[in-house]
């Protein structure tokens, strides 16, 4: 299980969400209070862009974030208008960079909390489905980056949210077939640089914490003298695993089952229904 | 600060205390029930002394303890009659190699959890003080390296328990000229291979949590069945920050202000008193 | 492209291979003679037997072996009579635990130098064709761990040189599907704990370097007053890359195309023809 | 020994000299002609400014630079217009970020190549002689980065010519105390973000390579076709171990015994003499 963060808005440092907050995600990296795991201190990875219009960028490391000191350069260094950051608590797949989330596909790029249960078994049946053309690039072990490569084989880069849905389908029917209980457990995040999808769902239908931040509009009446939020721009939107700070109606949890857009123009939020591929 | 343990006995493989007790080591790095940070993952380290005589040998390792592999490969394949085992959670101090313990010097070895206060402050009047024929040897930058070489500088192969009051006694002096309350914080072991050593001391008198095993004649005599306890030697004997099982009886704390010399024989238990050099 | 070496015989301290001779494996990390790369600083390991019959150890690093402290304590402190040892020199996969040799399935162990051409686009079918049994087992992402999990599936523990034949044969008939020229380059070790199984064989005619040690009856004749040599029992056996120590007729090259079998009782040399499973 | 570069000018992405040129520094990781060792491969590091004014920053590794997948993220997305780039190849010390170049004090940052001859023996009172303001930052064990402390208490950030004449005058004293022949061997470079000082000094008077590049109104004359020459502002300039592509003309070695300072304005080449602090 992990913790992560997606950022669109107003260009920031890094530094802001991933340090300065309270709880922010570095310190969620070893006192994480609404984890599976208190600690997430297998790895970590920050994927932005820029405003320039370039592929994103990464960096990725395996050791915990929290002593990180290239991280610590990074994060005061790169300033980005979209940006994820995931820190990783292994379910069992090695602790090596190319399983350290974001993962990445051309602009794209993914980050997962959750698991797939019993995934040495289903492994198999999950890489065959991958397409031939992006089967190359898978480059790790674990089972976020093969949702990946799935939800990109269900034509993530067109429907994003039907591939997505698709995926988590065929996920459940794999399942199925090799008699798991429950096989999907996820909290998603995934962005083509321009907008950002984020997903909550589990069979289970009690899925991992997920929190979105309150429209600007609402939170700048609430807090007429918070600096922060008057730098901030209107569209500026937070999706986290657990609150960064204690701010009363600053965070919205994602519902149950259920996606959302962030994008130029109005969010949007809808229902999550996994379907056969 | 840290949790470390310190093994003398009939030989065993060290996975016997670094995986395998319900609160072992390993499971410390993770969940420590009774340091001051729950999390231990800045490194740990390793040092194990064979029946061939040979000086120690060492592994130490910069992430967390229990992500792993190579300590875990070592665990079932080494065996040995003395070894220390440490896990770490700087402060303040980089985590890499040459920091992470137990130190070595010669046919020494040494650990230590808690810290010197202020310690950038004092640091250079404490390096200053340290024998000029053993300066070369300093590898790291830890409080807890530089107290080792201010021990061996004031006799610790000579006169360990003395050694170590001094080292005690200058670090609280050298405290007092910069101004700094309640400097020294330590739990320590160090070894020669023949003997081992413990201390439990802190300036404020409130030391970090220190336990031995009691002997094994008296827990053979609780537990008649258990098939541990009869695999060891009567000499058997464990030094741990925290109790690595639950065994009623099993552990005696260390008290406030005291040595232990572990040896053939009878172990001894005695007064620590801090003592200018 | 990398090196590596297998040994048999006489319990020997790791480091009287990899450190000790003038160009010992450690040595060819930095200048290597014979192969395609002068420097193989891409990770390294060490796996190997103990005289208890457990299942072998393996100790694996991401960094160049000729600064890794670690394995300079191994060397000095682990006695093996076999062995195996690897330095890496990636030719595209990541840099890795996971893809550092040598590789191990129950108390089997393998290694390679070598590649499969354009691997990217073969890798597929290849994983494809792994039994599903020991499919959940592949753990890094290198051409050459998929060829230790392709013998197995065409049975390298009921008979090895035709599962690796098999190997060889299946490698070759996917590449010519693809249209890839000469798709395989590669010298093998592999063992079960009790005899040894080295191959040089490639596609081209044209292999990488491999040498055996001269029987040691004639080494003794040859050389009647080398100590190093009176200590090692009659059936000590070393298989590497490139020659360790210069010394004039101690080292015989595997021929092109062929496999030996180092084995209690004589040791045998045969032809290797790759064959379809 | 090591290899490293240091740019002024327009700013350019650091990949620009880090990996595109024939003979870029990643590639003389692996191949340097003209080093002592042909192989860089203990670690690297890059300090950056940026063009807001913000203190440098810094990426350091600690494996090689050449499979660093961070290093090649970062090439492509920072932009700068003054950096430092190193790569090590240890000469003792150990492989750990701290001791990865460049050093970083405030707002300057410090590299070198080269070594002090017999440090062990003199570390001791090269230590010893570092204000005692300065010394609590020190963070590494590396002959380079002492004597970036001892530049600095000997006036580097007022007077940096005179500071580093009377660092080497200082290390040559040492040495002469302790018997140590001909201690210093070194070419370095230093900047306040301002202005770039490299030096070429050696205790034998032969001292390491190091090359500045040809200024760029003579170049463009020579090649009025060469685009990126065009791109460049005028008093663009870079310092190298050894020059980055074989263009004639291009790279100009600094003279034995001198010193270099690039800044605004006309750059400046004079006589180093150490002298007694």
């Amino acid at each position: 299980m992990c913790r992560w963060l997606a950022y669109s808005g107003s260009p920031i440092l890094l530094e802001e969400l991933l340090y300065k907050p309270t709880h922010s995600l570095i310190d969620q990296s070893l006192h994480s209070r609404l984890g599976v795991e208190t600690t997430n201190g297998d790895g970590f990875g920050v994927g932005w862009y820029t405003e320039n219009g370039e592929p994103p960028a990464r960096f990725r490391g395996v050791g915990p974030a929290w002593n990180d000191q290239n991280l610590r350069e990074l994060g005061r260094s790169v300033r980005s208008p979209l940006f994820l950051a995931h820190i990783r608590a292994s379910t069992g797949s090695p602790v090596q960079q190319s399983n350290s989330h974001p993962f990445r596909h051309e602009r794209w790029l993914w980050l997962h909390n959750g698991m797939i249960r019993d995934f040495a078994a289903m492994r198999r049946d999950l890489t065959l489905a991958v397409d031939s053309s992006l089967f190359p690039f898978i480059g790790g072990s674990t089972d976020s980056e093969l949702m990946f490569y799935l939800a990109l084989t269900f034509g993530l880069r067109e429907e994003p949210i039907a591939a997505v849905e698709k995926m988590a389908g065929f996920v459940e029917a794999v399942g199925e077939y090799h008699g798991v209980i429950d096989p999907l457990q996820m909290t998603l995040a995934t962005t083509d640089g321009e907008r950002l999808w984020a997903f909550r769902y589990s069979s289970t239908r009690v899925s991992r914490s997920l929190y979105y931040s309150t429209d600007l509009d609402t939170l700048r009446a609430m807090y007429p003298d918070n600096a922060n939020l008057r730098r901030l721009s209107d569209g500026t939107r937070i999706v986290v695993s657990e609150p960064l700070v204690d701010l009363a109606g600053a965070w919205q949890p994602v519902p149950e089952g259920s996606y959302g857009i962030i994008q130029e123009g109005s969010d949007t939020l809808g229902a999550f229904q996994p379907r056969i591929p």
